[in-house]
């Protein structure tokens, strides 16, 4: 294999800043350090993703590496090996999370983390998680390169069945039950067969949970799963949390009428309502200036026929937001709207909240400062942004000052086939996680 | 039984008008007649509801009588057997339609016609059509016990099943093919093999067509299956016509994404777009002055989860209305909005027309004159009005000047066991019937 050198020397030569290793950053205009002269090397960031793509590759060119199936072993397989090869500590938790560790100069400190998953959904890609776990795998092959030692010690986490609900990093978190166990997954075993069939322990798998601060600081690559970077033509997503999410099911009740005998002034039309408040959500969601997001997706007419006016509709509302504050706000203003709709059509509303729903999970402050002081060091461009979707980072977040970056998705596309970045998208992806961690290791403390 | 005759001669003794034979009526203003002293029995015109109601009655005081069962069979040949104690000349046609014919003075005039039918949807009431058969056994015996003789035949029609197609109305009308004689009914039996079991002749049915003018007239009888006589405290509606129906599939194209990760702005959004649609339906179909009615009834988004943006819904629209000229220009409106919302959203819109539709069928004028005249006489109100619903007048209007008459419906249900007319009403409609009779046979035409 011909490796070509990817050189930033030249680039990097120009930013070189004093480094103050004991600065409490607490907004990146305070954030000083240099950047070291690594070369990543794209031939084999690309291989690394073809070899990962080959255990699960469909003849579409998708993935079905599901949680626990056996590519999910047989790839877990692969990882291990590779990073043994790098003098790593490597083990498989009771969670059967895969673990790598790097000594530090002291090993008394705490470890920075990161890492990601390699599990996909039924029919998914090849990028998702993969690249953060591939990072981490060419992030210790630079390291060793370029004989570089780190303060802190390194662990790099490969999160087990993250698609089926976060699994690997809840059980870190300490926030799994019995009944999580029980869960039967997209593989057809539940979560306590498939732990054991990882190389975990099920019935010790309590054991894993740690409590904050377990990392000095736990950083995940992830693609961004939007368009947001690709449409503005930017590098890097430096994400601000993942956001909260509330689900309701809505039911409007109308009067069933003979849609060719009953007069429009005589209805009480739930579709009526029903449409009069899905555009109200989004005009509501709009008003309000930020990054949350409002959506009615799912929808059901009774009787749903085209000769009866409908008597009942169901549909879904499900916001988004970092802020449980914004929520409350966006959610009793639809609620104030939902009334003067009921009283126009005569349509009473109910909102039944869903338990499918989940809490924002902030990152750190300061770890977004040096994310986003990295990536102009290296001449990416940035935005700071919420991740719309759940990832791992949002379980590390309870156990450690967290940070997470994105990368483009190609026309926002994933979990599926057409799921795709740039290699040099990729590198960015590495290198911005790489120096971030260098950045992070020269810091006492993220608080 | 004890026989409560119920007296209207003082009331229609003040009514004497004169009487011209040779009238051609345009319009009410010039349709004058007397009304002859005929007693209708109340206390036998509850009993006959409750009689036909046995064949097919449910726990729930619903009626199981649909077309093609044992019930049909067994209430056709009680029917039948009424009939012929009147000294009618009674028959089931080869399309199983149970037909009553009493001699007039001049057998060689047309007969004039009336009837409507006695098979229920499942779960029906026991009112719907059947009050308009039992109509015309009350009115046979009326005339009978009041020795009147008519210059025209008289023609009672029992269609058979109305409710699974205007099946037996289609026939006569001559507008059945051999792929009708194929469907499937609720009975589970075809009408091929269900008009045999009524005693009629699938392999002659062709035969029983009619041309125009085959009636020197032809009235229904029926309750409004609506809830404008009601709510109007009206006795009669003299049905215009019945309305002109057309569905389409609404096709409405957005774009497919993760809820949590697309923005706001950066959507295609379907559901949008449907919500918009269906208002604009609605707004559009109010804007014009008229009796039609527009209805989107069934609704699916897809894929239709809560958590992603609806790339696509699909929904009805359907339009009725007496004039093909007012639906064409309510669908043209509601097209071109179609086409604003489309580029609003970057929602593509594709209209698909389904044969599910009917053409308006006008009832003559002169007969509605008459109707309503009549009503006024008997001290009766009443409305001109469109029938939002389907009847076999719809088909007889093909083969003869056609006329309707509607009682009111409790709460405007129809279709349900919760159908209900009062005994007066229904006695109202009897005699409006009976009259409206009378004075057609007093004219030469109705051209």
């Amino acid at each position: 294999m011909k490796l070509f050198r990817y050189i930033f020397a030249l680039i990097l030569l120009s930013f070189i800043y004093g480094c103050d290793k004991n600065l409490k950053t607490k907004n990146s205009e305070k954030v000083e350090f240099e950047l070291s002269l690594i070369e990543l090397d794209s031939n084999r960031i690309k291989n690394d993703i073809l070899k990962l793509a080959s255990f699960g590759n469909t003849e579409l060119d998708g993935n079905e590496r599901i949680a626990y199936s056996d590519y999910n072993v047989e790839a877990l397989a692969w990882l291990q090996a590779e990073l043994e090869a790098l003098n790593l500590k490597v083990s498989i938790d009771f969670a059967g999370n895969l673990i790598a560790v790097r000594d530090g100069i002291n090993n008394n400190l705490k470890p920075i983390g990161f890492g990601s998953h390699i599990d996909c959904v039924p029919s998914g890609g090849h990028y998702d998680g993969q690249i953060g776990v591939l990072a981490g795998l060419e992030i210790f092959r630079a390291l060793n390169e370029n004989n570089i030692k780190t303060n802190h010690p390194l662990e790099l986490i490969v999160f087990s069945n993250e698609e089926g609900g976060v699994f690997g990093s809840r059980a870190l978190a300490g926030v799994i039950t019995d009944e999580t166990m029980d869960v039967m997954t997209a593989s057809g075993l539940t979560n306590f067969q498939g732990v054991n069939k990882l190389g975990g322990n099920s019935d010790r798998i309590f054991e894993v949970a740690r409590e904050y601060p377990a990392f000095h600081s736990f950083i995940e690559l992830h693609i961004e799963q939007g368009a947001v970077l690709e449409e503005a033509n930017l590098d890097i997503g430096v994400v601000q949390g993942i956001v909260g999410l509330r689900w309701w099911d809505v039911e409007i009740t109308g009067f069933t009428n003979h849609a060719g005998t009953t007069p429009m002034d005589r209805r009480n039309d739930a579709m009526l309502a029903a449409s009069e408040f899905t555009l109200a959500v989004n005009e509501i969601v709009n008003s309000i200036e930020g990054t949350h997001v409002g959506t009615v997706g799912r929808i059901q007419a009774y009787p749903g026929v085209p000769n009866v006016i409908a008597g009942k509709v169901i549909l879904s509302l499900e916001l988004r937001d970092l802020s449980n504050e914004k929520l409350d706000i966006l959610f009793n203003e639809i609620n104030k709207r939902s009334s003067q709709i009921s009283k126009k059509y005569g349509t009473p509303f109910e909102f039944r909240r869903l338990s499918a729903t989940g809490e924002p999970a902030l990152t750190s402050i300061a770890v977004q400062d040096i994310i986003e002081k990295v990536s102009d060091k290296l001449n990416l461009t940035s935005v700071r942004m919420p991740s719309g979707a759940g990832h791992d980072a949002q379980e590390m977040a309870l156990i450690a000052p967290t940070g997470m970056i994105f990368i483009p998705s190609k026309n926002g596309i994933s979990h599926s086939a057409a799921e795709y970045s740039t290699i040099s998208q990729v590198q960015n992806g590495y290198l911005t996680l790489l120096h971030s961690i260098l950045a992070i290791d020269k810091l006492d403390s993220l608080d």
